[in-house]
């Protein structure tokens, strides 16, 4: 932490912080400059001078915390190296490009199969579905629940596909964990901290995507409640920010990939449908995403989209879903990746 | 739902349109202008349209809502009155002016006690203080648990004033039932459906705090989820969101008090102390909040700021309280409040 | 400038950042804590170090600034002091509220004289309208120009208030010079270099508005251009900035003002009309704009809104306006300020 | 125009707004729901019922605008195909892909020849340099202004790429004019309307950068204040917004790249060196606006970027230039486009 005191703080000011860093065990390395004073307190005990609140005190002009927060994230935990997971199969992080897809809601079987046929057809890495689906609206359609559970469970047997679905609520997380290869938790649970918690102790690989104005910061160490569990499995998506504009649902934030992957050994997934919200963007940001280097992503595809129960604009048709698959090979290639495949 | 076709939209797009409108049983309304066709599904069954997914569809160019997505927050099904809450003998909106006060965190028996005499002394309205704590990092004080509600139960039956505490995981739910006047639902958990649901169903009043990139709107669509479950007695609040400004933590949002007036039935109450995140802030925001037409604040206190655990900066001492409360008087009396008191 | 080294940054990595930090004539003060490095680069030539561009360099985890950037602007040139501003015999700053009201666009002599009277009659400070419009659309009404001047002089002559008109375009300077009082630069133009300086040049009184994603800093790094040509005499003015809120045009940032106060000694204005953008919101924000501690608002009232040219949703009717000034009285006396008047 | 009143609006309240649309000379088509209804006013005067200033009028909920208000940017104004401009020999748009580099600013004779031979011989479409900067600071370097523009001219002769190159102030235009082949507008100077109307007035190629919290509504806008001068080559920058996160300068918004090509037969380029502000992101966001379908990039290349005066943290060294060129070739190529050369 450097505290960096006010132009003209008085000697008494100044003292003062440095008693109060030191009062909690911190040693406090005084810089004076020309026209200020800063106060530094550097070392692991960093959050112990951040819970002094020392902005607003008299004298102080701004309190800048220098550690980074999060501990089992970050790249040096893992000395430089990428973390590689290794999922039903299915290498993710590296130089492996993980091509994750399916509808956006289980609505019923033939949908569910369909969709999954094609996504494996495709050469997909892995199928994605929800059975319990997060709704703004108390009115709307909330999921098929343990009966969408079961389809995806029938999908994997048939596709041989690891699944990725999505944990809600604490009391579904047994139902979930017999079926799911991945719990992903959604942009709204990102600091739900007791469902991040439990998810770490389920074993399975979890994939955490982004609060929608969540900072680069604050997903880390939301991925830390996760990590500390002792499950290293964990993905971190970006699936778009809040921001100003109103031309689309979302703003995608790619930028977010080499920021993350210079912090962490975490592997990056970008979703790229849920910031477009309709279909006829996806591709381009599909194909952006994997010029940025991420190391997946997770698309929604349906086989009949405009049938589709949830978010129908956005699912891109299964007939189209090859297409893209060619488009991503080459793309991925440039960067050094490669899709991973069972 | 209003569907906006481009210029030189096709008949043939339009008669898709169409027709998909009415395959879910709504009257579709064509206005032909100079230069684009509107196509109009006004009804309560708009919701079915939205689920249509017509963004992005050929010759679509905007799809636009009409109906407000919230029902019983709606001032319209009050007719547009005012709710007046009762809590615990005190009343909450109409021209009632809420003062809840008391630390972030209960810390031990003697900093509660203190706070809370002190915020009794200068007629609050309630205590506020919170035994579980939803933290940024896992590494971070986390709240007393049990016994931070128990002290809090001790605090009222010293100072006779209604409680108000966070609910931050459904485990707790009826520990924190026990005790609490109101249940705070914080800003992380505004989209925790379960949460809403469960606190909902409590039966107690909920003070539910706006999330940090959350819009009027979607506030209102997660109080929804608590009203449906017969819970009447809902205060929204305020308490400032995610802007690019750095210069604070967060962006105090006064203008939501008319918006939200003017929206619903429900009390808006105001959290002037952590968007400011530092004491000599707040009441600079305190006030306005007052003036812009606030139905309360809830503000945070402590008998000794410095030793705060938990948000440090933003403690005001209870030694500036009561002149806090006086300014308070006169300002609510300007806008037609008065504080409420037992 | 405060160089925050990585965890694991090597001696060579260090000893480069230091060796670049001399090169521009810095001491660069090192200190060592147990996990990483901070490279200090105190002083007046902080710019320097800035202009290095250390941000990516290897081993380099981030740059932190330490010394503001503004020197005019800052409290500390004034030893800690407000400015009160001479305007027109009316005083702006410290204890004094400036009231600036009047329609958004000078339209004709008829609306003009009317509002003008109006405004003069319930004690205001100054008169505002523009004769030159800033318009998103090229298709617009751009504003009456020189005539429009006209009518604003004829306006002061008759009330005895000082005028207070945008300037837009380099071009129209002499002729807006001879007839306001105090120039106005729009929230587009605020980083308008050129014309700040001009506007500086001129010896005029200059409200310059916050842009609408501009920070605090920027805000007031734009004013230093003007101080810097030798004029004392800027207001600062915030009038809402642009969030992902949609109900409203912009999200009004009072927190600005207590922030603004501790680093300035400019008084600040609030404009209380563009960021609800219709009038039923703007009263609230004008007595939530002086409980702040704002030094003043600047607020649209027209004779007949019904029939303004130019965002006539939000100008207030002159009728409502004598009730909205007796309402300000109070609360600027709860914050210890009283309505300028002549 | 669509004017949605609110649920209970009264029959006197619709007819006072029918009567007011039909005020301007616009016809009134009244749609009434089961529980609301809407008041449609569609049309070429769309305009002047915006100027009636409705919101917040008793009555009406939302006031919704249905027609773009742009005019020659749209799409249908070039019956949907794209533009193709032609700048100095070179293709902008289309199939054609405008790799535009260079330094930041030109800061002396070396420097300039230096980085535009490299620029050259890896086969850039044109040269980029500043002579006039736009700087936070008034105490920063300004540029070399005219010298600066020799140079450049020096730099074309030597290189036979186009020159793009700021204007920042009217009373540089002629000097700009003479070297410039395209006039770039700065992000701040997006709604300098006087800069833009010159601008389209010089008959130059402009490139206009998108405003830093700009909708792409809004940069569509601006741009027509340029077109409307009979100017027709005007190409679209997105740069990096403005967001909540402060891992990077800006956010840079690729989602823009498909919406704005929708809307506009405009070229779309994106600029991928201000956002990261760091080189060793630059690569990342350049691949990834070719993959989105980019009409072009605009990047900051420099022989010594460690001895660059401004914004050196973000240039990339030219040694790396010509190995960046290859892999945008692959790129490009799967999404249909071509490195345009002269």
């Amino acid at each position: 932490m450097m505290i960096v005191m006010k132009e003209g703080a008085s000697a008494d000011e100044i003292a003062h912080v440095v008693e109060r860093v030191e009062s909690v065990g911190c040693t406090a390395h005084i810089s004076e400059g020309e026209l200020l004073t800063v106060i530094g307190a550097i070392g692991e005990r960093e959050d112990r001078v951040a819970d002094l609140g020392l902005e607003g005190t008299p004298g102080v002009d701004q309190v800048v915390p220098i550690m980074k927060p999060y501990k089992l994230a970050s790249r040096q935990f893992k000395d430089g190296a990428d973390s590689v997971l290794e999922i039903g199969g299915r290498k993710v992080g590296g130089t492996n490009f993980a091509l994750m897809a399916g509808p956006c809601t289980v609505e019923n079987r033939d949908q569910m199969l369909d969709s999954a046929d094609a996504v494996a057809a495709a050469g997909a890495t892995m199928l994605r579905g929800g059975a319990y689906k997060p709704r703004t609206s108390p009115y709307s359609f909330q999921g098929l629940g343990r009966e969408g559970l079961r389809l995806l469970d029938e999908a994997r047997e048939r596709t041989g596909l690891p699944i990725v679905t999505e944990l809600l609520d604490l009391r579904d997380i047994d139902d979930v964990v017999e079926v799911a290869d991945v719990i992903q938790i959604g942009a709204r649970n990102m600091q739900n901290y007791a469902l991040l918690s439990e998810a770490g102790k389920s074993g399975k690989a979890v994939l955490l995507k982004r609060g929608l104005s969540a900072t680069i910061e604050e997903l880390l160490m939301a991925s830390e409640y996760i990590l500390k569990e002792g499950n290293e499995n964990v993905m971190l998506c970006e699936r778009g920010i809040r921001t100003y504009e109103t031309a689309y649902r979302f703003t995608l934030d790619l930028l977010a990939v080499p920021a993350l992957k210079e912090q962490t050994h975490l592997p990056v997934i970008i979703d790229p449908s849920h910031a477009p919200g309709r279909r006829d963007w996806v591709e381009s940001m599909s194909l952006a995403a994997a010029a940025a280097g991420a190391d997946g992503i997770i698309i929604e595809v349906h086989n009949e989209p405009e049938k589709a129960i949830c978010d129908a604009a956005q699912q891109v048709p299964t007939t189209e879903f090859q297409q893209l698959t060619d488009k991503l090979e080459t793309i991925t290639s440039v960067v050094g990746k490669t899709i991973s495949r069972g």
